[in-house]
């Protein structure tokens, strides 16, 4: 025995219990969810002018936008069936099936309230570059990573519930160009991300088995939760301070269509 | 003006018209798509016994399996919210959706009525290398090439129709192990693809517009038809001659749990 290397050096690390895993993960919310974004202070407070909260609409729609192919790439590595049929009905949520026109149509009601025109928002050509560049990167992640880390960066939906009914709320009391109908989005996903993140959690507790998987689960809803962060950075670098608006994206009073 | 130099060796080609570009894909058909394959010869006179039709339908299970995770590759590329809308279904035939079980459960029962286990089935384990490569290159080319040579590529849907009608009543009439319930699979894609081919046929007259693209997407339907037309190759060569079977595919009489 080589007494030069400590005991246990080289020794597997043990893996979390299940309750100290869910803990891990829960505690990356409390260090670095958006919610804490001075962006998002301003904007639920009431203290951004319409355009600011235009400039916030069309960017995070290619977020919303981003969602419902982030899960067809995950389906698309996926051999398990009964995982698949599970997953899909992320895809319904957003794209809508059939009747339900889904998430991104209420996105949409939204950037219509606010004046925006259709072909404008769904262009994606007044957003950020910085905005489309982090919402391909949580695409191409889903694409790239294990399974298991794939699904553990959808886990912000655990943190969601808080920060929309915050948001429903504070911008309903404080923006008069904000209604009911336009918010309707949020409320929606009120019950759909408890749902979501359920599923994942447990998947997650059943399928990540050693120490290492469950560091790349909790690195991933870090990971998660720098797309989310960038994309108000972006925005509070264009829109607020400095106000250093990129060649190209949205300008107040600029052109719309 | 340089003489020595033909008139219009440098011009763009003229587009074919929609009528003589869609000749132009079922010209393929006629050409290369694998009812032509002498192992479906086999198959449908009922000349195999029931180990090769057992190695066929479990290799075959490997594209059943791929198609749904091309359709939701494809998806994942999409930024055209009614096409995913309308692409979705393709996914909702294979896997199923809430009580309806899909086309992939269809071809286990199948391959139960053949004798093989669902784990064995499923797990790939048996299944050729050449077949694997075959289905993965298939959603490869999807994941890759430009969103309207990846529609061509399903166009092979076309000609699917025929074959299924041999090969139900070619089954039914030749095996007395294949009844009714093991041909639903087929039986249904007789209304299923032709929906989807004349979706698909009207996307690409629409989208491609130049030459080079309707060459594109000519050239994918040749793609396509390699990829399936190399699956029976490897089964003709593994199970009927000259029988060379690689290490760890399925063999007659060997272990399929």
């Amino acid at each position: 025995m080589n007494e030069s290397v400590a005991p246990g050096a080289f020794a597997e690390r043990q893996p979390l219990s299940p309750d100290a895993f869910e803990a891990a993960i829960r505690a990356v919310g409390a260090e670095r969810y958006h919610d804490k974004h001075p962006f998002h202070r301003l904007l639920h407070g009431g203290r951004l002018d319409r355009d600011q909260v235009r400039a916030w609409a069309l960017n995070r729609y290619c977020y919303q936008e981003a969602v419902p192919r982030k899960d067809a790439a995950f389906i698309s590595r996926v051999h398990d069936r009964e995982l698949r049929r599970e997953w899909i009905h992320r895809i319904h949520d957003h794209d809508g099936l059939g009747e339900e026109a889904g998430g991104i149509e209420r996105w949409l009601v939204l950037t219509d309230a606010l004046g925006l025109s259709r072909d404008y928002v769904t262009s994606r050509r007044g957003a950020l570059p910085a905005t489309k560049f982090a919402v391909e990167a949580y695409v191409r992640f889903v694409v790239e990573q294990p399974l298991v880390v794939a699904v553990a960066s959808s886990l912000t939906e655990l943190f969601a519930p808080a920060i929309h009914r915050e948001r429903i709320s504070g911008m309903l009391a404080n923006y008069d160009f904000v209604d009911e109908r336009a918010v309707a989005y949020f409320k929606r996903r009120l019950q759909q991300a408890p749902r979501d993140s359920g599923f994942a959690l447990n998947f997650i507790k059943t399928n990540a088995r050693t120490r290492a998987e469950q560091d790349a689960c909790v690195d991933a809803v870090r990971f998660k939760c720098d797309v989310l962060w960038a994309q108000l950075d972006a925005l509070h670098h264009a829109y607020v301070t400095p106000g250093i608006t990129p060649p190209g994206a949205f300008r107040p009073g600029g052109a719309t269509d």
